[in-house]
């Protein structure tokens, strides 16, 4: 009865987005899921990452969801950890953080489950692994496929299809690229995650799962796109995750959530076979990117994919092999944390600060960095991956009938696609790009005649958004971080502290820059901020990746070393 | 009294183009100009390169002039050659090259002899080389800018100016970033070659220097778009010669002129601040090409441009550091003498197989390529490069009045520009780009199935055009080479032997397989062709320069000793 008066009274999309989250909440094992009194005392709790799950867990599941991957792989490399312990271990956190959190747009445990007992036979007559994964369990944003799972990239219209093809042959059966490539190496898909209806904006939300919250703070948004993924991060419900960036929708997330990313240049990690928003724009490319607890991590799961030298397969790629990085002992960085445009809330620029400070305290250089503004950067970047008039948003809606989320509503108040440019212009705003990448890189080479090696710096410490999570449907700065798609930077996001509303307090008498800084200050609540995620951008070379990754680690020790002081 | 009757009668721009002409012919000093006799009689030759330009040439610059660039190079840095020695000599042979074949429209000659004397007192001073290229006389197609020269293009319009700009403060003082590093690395440049008006054609012609034919071949079209600079190769009139491809316009000259190039894969060679159509077409970049006559020479000017890493001067450069590539002692390689859709006249399927024999007679393996359509990635690379309807050609004609060369008139058929394809249209070719990429890496890498090593091919041999250089106004069919820019892979041209009317004869049985190869093939005159130099294509891999590189020595030794067999 309840089916058929839903009939009635529902939109038939709605319908069809009931019954898909009612599918995936069925995948999970009854013995995994969570009592109603611990989903309500999840509902009062601002931060549910940490201790609160952790005491939710069981002693052994607890314990190897909090290995970092490094340390996994060691031990499903020599035997001492089987892949079942592991996924088994990750799944059942991954089911608990999708109850709290709906996380999980698509939910795989029983294939991960076959895929670890295979594994582990593997082990068992070779006696070695299977490849540098081996046993990794993994989840993805909702945009890559993978074999016996749909896609949806946010549209109800995407369930149950390929791409919206009910009728495709591969529905169910397509893989992309990088799904191939990690399961080559041993690791294992476990679920994906809820991505931004479209992918296009900074919070997530979607007529599937809906709005998806910061489990770090709950009142606050995960960030988008990848915010499904940034939030199963910060829950440890899969050892690593992937999803994508083309203007910070990798880092955005993993800075909301608290937890470290690599957004590597473009033509490092395979993007063949994936669905995309204005598929076939590749002035800015959509490039995969890295979300995990480390940077150990990172590296671990970057260095494995490159090696398995990517570009035979994916023209996409660069046959760039892994380089491994030698580090000067001293390094020298450059740093903003205020363009002059809009400046962060507090807690950023304190969070800035203490890395600086703990970077100066270990000897390394922190010098100003007064690059090309970044306004313009973002200007440049909206120009180009907007050109399309996003019309294939509006095709993807149709095919369920579904309404567009109220967050993209603002970039199409006709309620159309924008008129697509032509080529011409196109060409004009890429030229603009190219100038701007050739000043950007004729400052970054200057900075060597202002550092004490008399080399340009080896990094760039900035914002990565002006706010630490966001409040929702408060007022965002991205250029901060859409600078590195514009010059196709590698960028890692390192978490530093976290919002403290007695140290962070309101700066009354700030005189704000213009009218977007004025909103986004008067958007600074110490109390609703208090305990969200202080994090950082760490920008690095083109391709620099390796690198980036050193430099990274020596920001994380520096910050260690100085917080125990 | 003649210049006021021409200033009646003529045309302005015909004018401008005329005193142009007459400027550069200015440059040439009176030592060296060629008497009518001398004209005349290489008038009356077909082929005006080697033996007629060095009996006409002293003994000193005759043997300077025919050493290769890396004896050349070991000379000057020495100290057993003067800079000076080997630019005057060049100049001189140049000039001569200009006077007999018309492919120099800015000389440089005062200006590299300064340079020159300034380079032997820095060999004085310091007892060592400036740079690798130290003394090493340089062409250039006129598309980069080089200080004190103007830059035309081909067009009338940007005579004594800025890229049309007369006013522009920057007017002969602006420079390319591939002259700022050539320069830096020692090279001299002499002066800068005829180019096709708009550089959107495979026959060089403009309305400043008029059609530039062949110099092996002068009946024939020395091919284009960078045909002037194949023809000074041909004449050797410098040591080494730069072009830009986007579509063959650096390997079609070269193999018409019977010279080696390397085309580049995207990324390699510096491109900022070099002026081009379609500024911001990105998709298929235009990439610098190098001609010269020895792959020896080709290698170390490419070594050491990309040794002096270009990438921190300009972004287009991707951090790929020069590569020693260590290839294997028996290679493999696919091979296609016709793609079942228009069929290569006689001498370049015979050069083709000579190449094919003389590497097997080595012990290396020749197997059929059966990649993907070409004629499919002839028609994805046309829709992507034109499609902004080709307007800034219209704009450029417009600032001097001058008239569209007959070449182009067939492409503009309503004498206005196309109008644009949107972002959305452009966006779908690239999606077509893409999944040809794709297809063309999955065969390459399926080639493994086929060789002995169980290695992919490590190159393909094809025809660079289906002529030996070009009847003026025939038509030809630019799939073979055109395939190198949608897939940006690296491509050599390696001239193999020359038609011989005797040997490669009509066919007159031949079955076309459609339309254009019917033309093709009736284009076919052996007489006409006689002498025209047969070359090939050696395809490498995306990026792998430096592999195709000693890959194409190993062929051109096997066909050094195949011949001598």
């Amino acid at each position: 009865m309840e089916h058929s008066r839903r009939g009635e009274d529902l939109p038939p999309w709605q319908e069809v987005a009931t019954e898909k989250r009612e599918r995936e909440a069925q995948k999970i094992p009854p013995e995994w899921r969570l009592p109603e009194e611990t989903l309500n005392r999840a509902r009062e709790l601002r931060n549910i990452a940490g201790h609160f799950l952790d005491g939710i867990l069981d002693d052994k599941t607890r314990h190897l969801t909090n290995l970092d991957a490094s340390i996994l792989l060691e031990r499903t490399r020599d035997g001492s950890l089987t892949a079942m312990d592991v996924t088994a271990a990750f799944c059942k956190r991954a089911a608990f953080a999708h109850q709290l959190n709906r996380s999980l747009i698509e939910i795989g445990f029983n294939n991960a489950l076959k895929r670890a007992k295979w594994l582990d036979e593997f082990w068992k007559s070779h006696h070695h692994p299977s490849g540098p994964l081996h046993g990794l369990p993994v989840t993805l944003k909702d945009q890559f496929h993978v074999k016996g799972m749909g896609t949806t990239m946010g549209y109800v219209g995407w369930i149950d299809s390929f791409e919206g093809d009910k009728t495709s042959e591969i529905k169910y059966r397509a893989e992309s690229e990088l799904v191939r490539k990690l399961e080559s190496l041993g690791a294992i898909i476990i679920a994906k995650t809820t991505p931004v209806q479209s992918l296009w904006y900074w919070e997530t939300n979607n007529n599937i799962l809906g709005y998806h919250q910061n489990p770090r703070c709950q009142n606050l948004s995960s960030g988008g796109s990848s915010g499904g993924e940034g939030g199963i991060q910060a829950l440890r419900g899969s050892a690593v995750g992937f999803g994508t960036d083309i203007g910070g929708s990798v880092s955005m997330p993993a800075a909301f959530n608290g937890v470290f990313s690599i957004k590597p240049s473009a033509g490092r990690l395979p993007t063949k076979d994936m669905p995309n928003s204005s598929l076939g724009q590749i002035h800015i490319p959509t490039v995969v990117g890295i979300l995990g607890p480390s940077i150990s991590t990172l590296r671990h799961v970057f260095q494995a994919l490159v090696s398995s030298e990517p570009w035979r397969t994916d023209p996409s790629v660069l046959p760039i092999p892994w380089r491994e990085p030698k580090l000067p002992s001293k390094l020298s960085f450059g740093f903003m944390d205020f363009d002059g445009v809009v400046k962060p809330h507090p807690p950023i620029i304190r969070a800035l600060r203490m890395a600086k400070a703990a970077l100066e305290k270990f000897g390394h250089e922190v010098i100003p960095w007064k690059g090309p503004p970044i306004q313009e950067a973002a200007a440049i970047h909206s120009s180009i991956i907007r050109a399309d008039g996003n019309f294939d948003v509006f095709l993807r809606l149709a095919l369920s009938g579904e309404p567009m989320i109220p967050q993209l509503v603002p970039f199409a108040p006709t309620g159309q696609p924008q008129p697509p440019k032509t080529a011409i212009e196109v060409a004009q705003y890429v030229q603009n790009m190219m100038n701007y990448r050739a000043r950007h890189l004729a400052y970054w080479q200057s900075t060597a005649s202002k550092t004490a090696t008399g080399q340009p710096v080896d990094a760039v410490l900035l914002p990565v958004a002006t706010s630490a999570g966001l409040i929702p449907g408060k007022p965002l700065y991205h250029a901060y971080i859409t600078l590195a798609n514009l010059i196709d930077h590698a960028t890692l996001v390192v978490p530093v502290t976290q919002a403290d509303q007695l140290v962070d307090t309101f700066e009354k008498d700030y005189t704000p820059a213009g009218e977007l800084d004025r909103r986004v200050w008067e958007a600074y609540d110490p109390v609703a901020y208090d305990g969200a995620p202080a994090t950082i951008q760490v920008l690095g070379g083109r391709l620099e990746e390796e690198k980036l990754l050193a430099v990274g680690q020596v920001v994380v020790d520096a910050l260690r070393e100085y917080k125990s002081l």
